[in-house]
Formats: C-alpha cells, sequence, structure tokens
C-alpha cells in the first residue's frame, strides 16, 4: 500500500492519498480527477487542506514533526494528531452542534479528515478585527465549553474511567510541553523567542520579568497547569480556535487537548475577548469609532461566563444522582449544601479562569506568539498603546484574581482601564 | 513450570515457590527443609509470611484479589502488589534508609519479597499505645517523606517523566477508589460499613453526617485527591505503615501508592499521632498518667512538621539549578523570589496536610477501619471520651485549616480540647 508509512502530503500525493480512502473518496462525488484542493494552514503548527468535489467536501489537516511556523528547528510530535482526533470526537460526542464531524483518523499518516466549515464561517478573530458582532457567540460557546467540560469530569465520570482518560492524554505531554513554556515560562525571562512593539514596551516587558509578586502567581497557575486533572480541555481556545458565521460557532484545533484544569479553557476565551476589546481603539477610524462594539464584546465577556455558570450548573443539577463520583447523591443530599458547594466550586473556577486568561494576555504581548488583533495595527505607537493597557489590566487580574467576585465586576475594571 | 499462574500460596507451597527462585532461596542457606514461617498479616489486606532460613531471612507478601479482612465479597485486585512493588523501589531510590530492600518481584503471582525487619522492630503505632518514646522519629520520617515527596514532583522531574509515571499510577485505581470511599466518602454518608462506639458517639456521627460546612470542605479535599498529581505519595503513611525500634524507622506498605497531593501524607501521620495523643488518656493508669508521653507526642507532631518544611527546602535550594521545570532558574532567579514562592508552596501545603490529617482522624472514628489506639481501650465510655475529642479537634481542623498558621498553633488547638 503506498501510504504505509509517513510522509507529508502535498496536493497531488493528497489526491492519491483520498482515492485509497473510502470514507473520504465517497464524500466527493464521482470524478476524483477534478478536485479543487487549496492549502489553507495559516495556523503554527500544521498543513490544512480544503477538498471539493462535485458532490462534497473535507478538510484535510495533517500535522508535520515540527512547528511550521518555525520550522524543523523546532521539532513536535507528530502524535498530536492522534490527540487532537480523540479529542474532536470526545467533544463531539457531547455537543456535536458546535464542533466539526471527523470523518477519517489515520494515525500512521497523523491526519484527520473532518468537515469542511464552509463559507461564510471564519475565524473569530477576524471577525473581531472586522468589528462583526456575532449574537449567538456567548451562547454557542458557553454550550460547548459547559458540556464538554461537565461530562469529562468527576461530576459526571466515575473515578475509573477519569483515570484511564487522564493516562492516555498524558501521552499528549509535548504539547503540554510547548504550553508551559510559551505561556508559564518565556514571558517572565528572557528568551530567544520573545519579542514586543519595540522600543515602546521595551520597559514593560523588562516590568513583566522583574515583577516577584507576578512569577509567583504564575508558578501557582503552571503547577494547576501541569497537576490538576479536572477535565478534557481544548488546550488552546483563543479567538483563533473558533470559526463562526453570525447562525454558526465551531471550534476547531484541540491538539493541545488533555486533563487540566478547567479555568484553562475558559480564561483562554476570556483573555482573547479582552485582547480583541483592547484592540479595537487601533481599528478605529473616521467611519467607525468602535465604542458601540467595545460594548458588544463586554457584552459577550459577561454573558459567555455567566451562561457557562449557568449551564453547567444546570448540567451538574441535572445528572446529581448519575454516574459521577465527585459528590454522592447520598452525602450531597439537600439544596442547600448542594448550593454551598457549587458556589464553593465557582468560586475557585471563577479565579482560575481570571489567572490562566491573564496568563494568556500577557504571553500573547511579550511571549513568542502574538495575536492578529494586535499585530494587525500598523501604527507601532498605536499597537503599543493599546497592547500596554491590555498588559496593565492583565497583571492586575494575574495578581489581584481573588477580589474579584462576578464577571461584572471584570468588565468595570476592563473599562477603568486608560 | 509450578507457578505460571496466579495461586495463594500457604506455608507448605511457599517453600516450593521459594525454592525454584534463586534470588530469594540464595539469601536463606543451605538446607531449604527447615525453614521457619510464620504468617504475620495483621493488615486488612493481604498474606504476610516470615521466612527465616540458616543464613538469612525474608518477608514473602502476597496480594489476594479480596479485601482480607471483609472477605471475598470485598473483591480488590491483586494488581495492587506491582504498584507496592514500583513504589517500595522508587521510593527506596530516594530515601534507602527508611524503606526495606525488595529482592523479589512477581507480577503473575502478586508477590513481593523483600527485607525482613527483624526484631526489635514493631508497628509504630503499638509502639505509642504501649507508650514507647521513639527519639528519632520525627527526624526519620520527616526525611522520608521530604525525599519521596521532593524527587518524584516537579520541583525535581521534568514534566515529560511526571506525565509517564502520572500515567502508569493512574492504573492505580482500585485502590485509589478504595481510599475515595473509605476516606472521602463513607463517614460522611449512612453505610453498611461505618461503626462506631455507640451508643455514645451515636449523635456525634450523625452530626458528622448533617454538616454541610464540613461536607463542603471534604468535597474539596476530595477533589484534590482525585485531580492533583504533585508527587508520588505513599497513599497509607499511617502509623501502621511505619515500623519502628528507637534507632531505626521503616515505611511499608505503599500499596495505595499513585500521583497526588502531597498533603496526604503529611496529613496521614500527623493525624494520626494525633489520635494516638488523645487516645493516651485512655491507656492511662495508677503506674503511669502518660502525662509525659503526651508533650513528647506533640513535640513529634511539632518537630515532623518542622523539620519536613525544613528539609524539603533545603532540597527544593540543593536542586534549584536541577532538572526540575515548576522552577525555572532563569525566571526564579533571585533569592527574594525564592523564599516568596516556597512561602506560598508551604502555605497551601500545611493547610491541605491539615485538610487530609482531619479526614483521616474522622475516618477512624466513624467510618469503617479504626485504629488499635481508641479500639483497645476496654471501657466503651472512656474509650468514646477520647473518640469524641479527636473528633472534635478532627473537624476543627478540617473547617477552619486555613485559619492556622504554623505547627505551634495546632499543637496549642489539641491542648485545649477538653
Amino acid at each position: 500500500m503506498a501510504f504505509s508509512e509517513f510522509r507529508p502530503l502535498n496536493e497531488k500525493s493528497l489526491v492519491e492519498y483520498i482515492k485509497s480512502v473510502p470514507s473520504l473518496s465517497s464524500k466527493l462525488g464521482s470524478n476524483l480527477d477534478e478536485l479543487t484542493i487549496k492549502e489553507v494552514g495559516d495556523g503554527n503548527l500544521n498543513f490544512v487542506y480544503i477538498v471539493i468535489g462535485s458532490s462534497g467536501s473535507f478538510v484535510i489537516k495533517q500535522a508535520l514533526p515540527y512547528i511550521r511556523c518555525i520550522g524543523e528547528s523546532w521539532p513536535m510530535t507528530k502524535e498530536r494528531a492522534y490527540f487532537e482526533a480523540i479529542a474532536l470526537k470526545e467533544e463531539g460526542r457531547w455537543c456535536p452542534g458546535h464542533v466539526p464531524e471527523v470523518y477519517h483518523f489515520d494515525r500512521t499518516m497523523s491526519l484527520i479528515g473532518m468537515r469542511y466549515l464552509e463559507p461564510p464561517h471564519i475565524i473569530l478573530r477576524k471577525g473581531l478585527i472586522a468589528g462583526v458582532e456575532y449574537p449567538l457567540l456567548a451562547e454557542h460557546i458557553s454550550d460547548f465549553i459547559s458540556k464538554t467540560i461537565f461530562y469529562t469530569s468527576l461530576l459526571y465520570r466515575t473515578t475509573t474511567e477519569h483515570k484511564s482518560a487522564v493516562a492516555e492524554f498524558c501521552g499528549n505531554v509535548e504539547l503540554c510541553r510547548l504550553t508551559e513554556q510559551v505561556v508559564f515560562s518565556d514571558p517572565y525571562k528572557v528568551s530567544e523567542y520573545n519579542h514586543w512593539t519595540s522600543p515602546h514596551l521595551d520597559l514593560d516587558a523588562e516590568a513583566v520579568r522583574n515583577d516577584n509578586a507576578l512569577k509567583a502567581e504564575i508558578a501557582e497557575l503552571k503547577s494547576k497547569f501541569c497537576e490538576r486533572s479536572q477535565a478534557l480541555i481544548h488546550g488552546d481556545l483563543h479567538t483563533g480556535s473558533v470559526m463562526v458565521t453570525r447562525e454558526s460557532t465551531q471550534v476547531i484545533d484541540p491538539e493541545f487537548a488533555f486533563y487540566g484544569p478547567i479555568g484553562f479553557d475558559v480564561g483562554a476565551f476570556l483573555g482573547n475577548l479582552i485582547l480583541a476589546y483592547f484592540a479595537q481603539d487601533g481599528h478605529a477610524d473616521a467611519e467607525n469609532d468602535r465604542k458601540k462594539y467595545k460594548e458588544w464584546i463586554l457584552r459577550t465577556i459577561e454573558d459567555t461566563w455567566n451562561l457557562f455558570q449557568k449551564k453547567f450548573i444546570a448540567l451538574w443539577d441535572k445528572h446529581k444522582d448519575g454516574p459521577g463520583e465527585a459528590y454522592l447523591p447520598a452525602i450531597y443530599n439537600n439544596p442547600e449544601l448542594q448550593q454551598l458547594v457549587q458556589k464553593k466550586y465557582f468560586e475557585e473556577l471563577f479565579h482560575d479562569s481570571l489567572g490562566f486568561g491573564a496568563a494568556k494576555m500577557i504571553r500573547r504581548i511579550v511571549g513568542v506568539a502574538h495575536v492578529e488583533d494586535f499585530e494587525s495595527i500598523a501604527d507601532a505607537s498605536k499597537r503599543a498603546s493599546c497592547e500596554r493597557r491590555a498588559l496593565e489590566l492583565a497583571k492586575l487580574l494575574l495578581k489581584e484574581r481573588r477580589k474579584f467576585q462576578n464577571i461584572a465586576e471584570i468588565v468595570s475594571a476592563i473599562r477603568k482601564v486608560q
């Protein structure tokens, strides 16, 4: 067989490959020699092909054994495709409406065939930069997070199922190590990979590296990231991992998935919305001052958290007599106690989410991989001003997160940053 | 071969077995037909044989596929012997002075051959009941805990080593589930296995089951137990898992070992010392009022914690430029910051230890498996009075643990219980 061992595909060999895989070729219609194939991998890690035939389409994503945007000098196991595939399937099991269906997975080739999210789907981050409102975004994302997290946590799972899944995803260690490095380490030390809007933010970057209180807090969060297996988290849930239309929200790219702290996913999404908010002044022009749009982002931040909490607690209540072993019904057997433990649970989760969200913001301003929200602001001093305000808020959140009681206070804090 | 599949050994088949295993038979001298063999398994789970020959000795421990003290009605994987064997080897690697050497492990037979801890070694719990002082106990146990914990944590290990070890010990899930049940669940609900000194403690047991604040706290600790993989913990470090003479301290029986929260081991040991303290009034008689001995126990509690903290921090300082990935030297690069993160680390660890210690105390008073410290007090009302005071302290520690700053305050709280 032609593909009995790993080889990177190109647009030509991809066609051969598709022909040899019925679950793919059967989707495309009869004439496999007239396919439209487009390489669209704008991510940092992989090759992504859109394949369109006469009667159907799909996406092929292939992982290569290094980080694409840096090259062969930064090796990275292609086994990440395996963890992405099993995470997509698990997420799809609990939230099929917001996860692309997997048609085919080939572990040898590190290759996933999945639903093509056809136009007008675009990456959410690009929509946020363009100033497009997505009225269902908070509803959909809160659905995705609450379901994928709840159903893979000990609130729904038995200890036996949980430990077996934790063990399996321990295998995705290289991707976890990458996160540890770029989120929890590099921004707090001198690193060849770090960069920032210079010279404007030189002192700000240095201040991050010299802030003992900040470094003590990031250590605590790093330890939670490495040691706390609460649920199957997406692991990279920023606004570049979400595709949207006005009616549809699809979460993609869970190659960083593992059993980790829930707040890491919630925080990633909220933190990236906050980055989008602070970038708006850089995108404002005579035609659109973006003031109304900034209000929509703030509302979306608030709604996302509140809906997530509401839905998660509704799932908890619904399944309180279910298989989950964390809170046995024979013990947590009265409504007052149920409310007490849920309040306690969400206090910690809220503060975790703020901490992780802040960490994700900081690393996008002074770390290796930046976000297009800021990068697309051509005027460096305008960009630096946006970034500095985001950085100030992130530092406040990371250090003082335990003082905040609810998401409305976070929105107030965002507004206060000048 | 005679032992190609599992079978429970008796004193006769054990001799056959030993003859077939050179690493065992070679220890005993020439005449294998004149061995002294004694079954001494006074634990709840396994068969333990002492084997003495003309020129040497060892212990054989065999796990059966159920819990010995309850019988075949409570099945329990015999694979626990595998986890005990690899835990003994790992602990022995870091702290050979306080862990019996493993001579032989047979996974098929769920059987470990290890050093026989010859007389006058006795189980520490029995020494505490007899009122014997062990002047080196705090020194030795703090050595064991600090080394086994530090060297298996991310303070010394890389993420890659850590995740691989975490995954392996996820396999010990049945023993983890047993702890979840007997420590974190059963005492807080009506369970056929629970018992207590009745009718004296009927209301106390009921109060535990109806204490919402207590049940909210135990949920938080259970979640840490299930989800937080900080280091390879012994998992059952009570005073029945320690053998002592005045000069020697040996930690045995790590079949509950897995990657869990550090405070669980520290708390188990301290909690069981506190139980021993409260039992003393039940052992006092005209000849010995046990007052001096109670002071020794309190001193040992205080010394154990303080020495553990001191030694753990010394290991951290010694290896701060080592392989551990939790606190990279390029970030935690100044003495003031190093002290700050160590203080933060130990604040959480102290409160975890108090919580887990309290949980271990409660379950020994109103749960399934009690301790000989109390059980050996024949007079039920005297026993109940000792148990009630221990229970009151444990409830205080579990609910108010975050208000305590150091171990001296715990000793004061113990003294205050009337």
